[in-house]
């Protein structure tokens, strides 16, 4: 039992400060939902709190969401919207408080190598860890998921989780959190995932608040996934 | 009743094609998740349906979501994506099937005539329009609302409607259909309206198709809306 000793009231212990530096990955043929759904949250949050953002690329060129390969595009369609990069890999800050790592057909690609170095290497560096859909599988390429509870997009489930041999996958899950990495299902996955960061990291009400203004109705139970059945993922019945 | 003639089949009537020309209006400080929403649904339907993409804006300059006001920025953060047109007001091709206007604080700018002039001039040469969010407010202040059902953002209700006394605003929706004119509520609604309107033109198979790949659990009834209760908007009960 503590002793009081008068004018010298007990230290509290100090709270670490809410991320303000989240850095998102960009490659050839992202997806768009899986960076966008997390920066519309981040967006309508950072008009109550500052909040920073870096997009960063292997270089400064416009990134397209078009696949690389005329096969991966077989009706020869145009709705590819494209983003510029803010940083380069070697040029972003090393002091981002949450990388964030989306999906899409590129994170297959063998020609991003580079991008996978800067994973592995800055992931030590970060508080946080944010992947959406098959993020996980590029994360799980640097090596950073080894040992750790993940799981990713169920649509196309067995060509990612052959990235991470020494993952421990989950295969009905909205999206899984284990120690500072949080990892989501497929896509749309990434909204709910961002906004239940946003409670543990801002509180219950500024979660709300955000979901709200999006007029978004949460999937608010990491467990419930509806998709693993749709999509019948192997081990999740 | 009709006579059957040997060897002269009675010719089927010519149904419409489905949608091709899709032409996205940006301006500065859209809404990241109103343009985002719906190009994530149509980047995947154009995996299989032949599908192109217009993003028009009043010159080619980057578009920012970053509000002009500082005002508008009161923690001074960086959240800001930007997003390159593909054409300008005067190079974009007329004959576009499919125009669709995002919303954001951009919509109330008074520096957005010459943008609110090309959706006046444009609405009557479309085979439909697809406003998202305060996008309707913009559509409205073109004048092509007066006279219609429609919806707008429920959390600014008030400040949009103002910008169409002859409109009839319908203060319960998730998205509202008037003719040729779909209008959605806030930012996700404008998901909702887009795989709505994909199950129209497309077919529910695509549609189904489409959000399952998204693993989005789709808001499908129209009528249901949450969000005008939650932000009290006028004339909801």
């Amino acid at each position: 039992m503590k002793t009081y000793v008068p004018g010298k009231p007990p230290k509290p212990k100090p709270t670490p400060l809410p991320p303000i530096k989240y850095g998102m990955i960009l490659f050839r043929s992202f997806e768009p939902l899986d960076v966008f759904g997390p920066l519309e949250a981040l967006h309508m949050l950072s008009k109550i709190r500052h909040l920073q953002l870096f997009l960063i690329s292997e270089t400064m060129e416009v990134v397209t969401t078009q696949p690389v390969v005329a096969a991966m595009n077989p009706m020869n369609s145009t709705m590819y919207p494209t983003l510029p990069p803010t940083h380069t890999l070697s040029t972003v800050p090393d002091d981002l408080d949450v990388l964030m790592i989306p999906g899409g057909l590129g994170t297959r690609s063998p020609l991003i190598n580079a991008t996978i170095d800067y994973i592995a290497a800055t992931y030590p560096k970060v508080k946080y860890l944010i992947t959406v859909c098959t993020g996980s599988a590029l994360a799980a390429r640097a090596g950073i998921l080894d040992g750790k509870r993940a799981t990713t997009n169920k649509a196309s489930w067995d060509a990612n989780v052959i990235y991470g041999p020494k993952v421990k996958w989950v295969p009905r899950a909205r999206w899984v959190v284990d120690g500072n990495v949080w990892t989501s299902s497929g896509i749309s996955a990434g909204i709910d995932a961002t906004l239940a960061f946003i409670e543990e990291m801002y509180g219950k009400e500024n979660a709300t608040y955000v979901a709200n203004l999006m007029e978004y109705e949460r999937h608010g139970d990491p467990n419930r996934d509806p998709f693993s059945d749709v999509f019948n993922v192997a081990g999740a019945k």
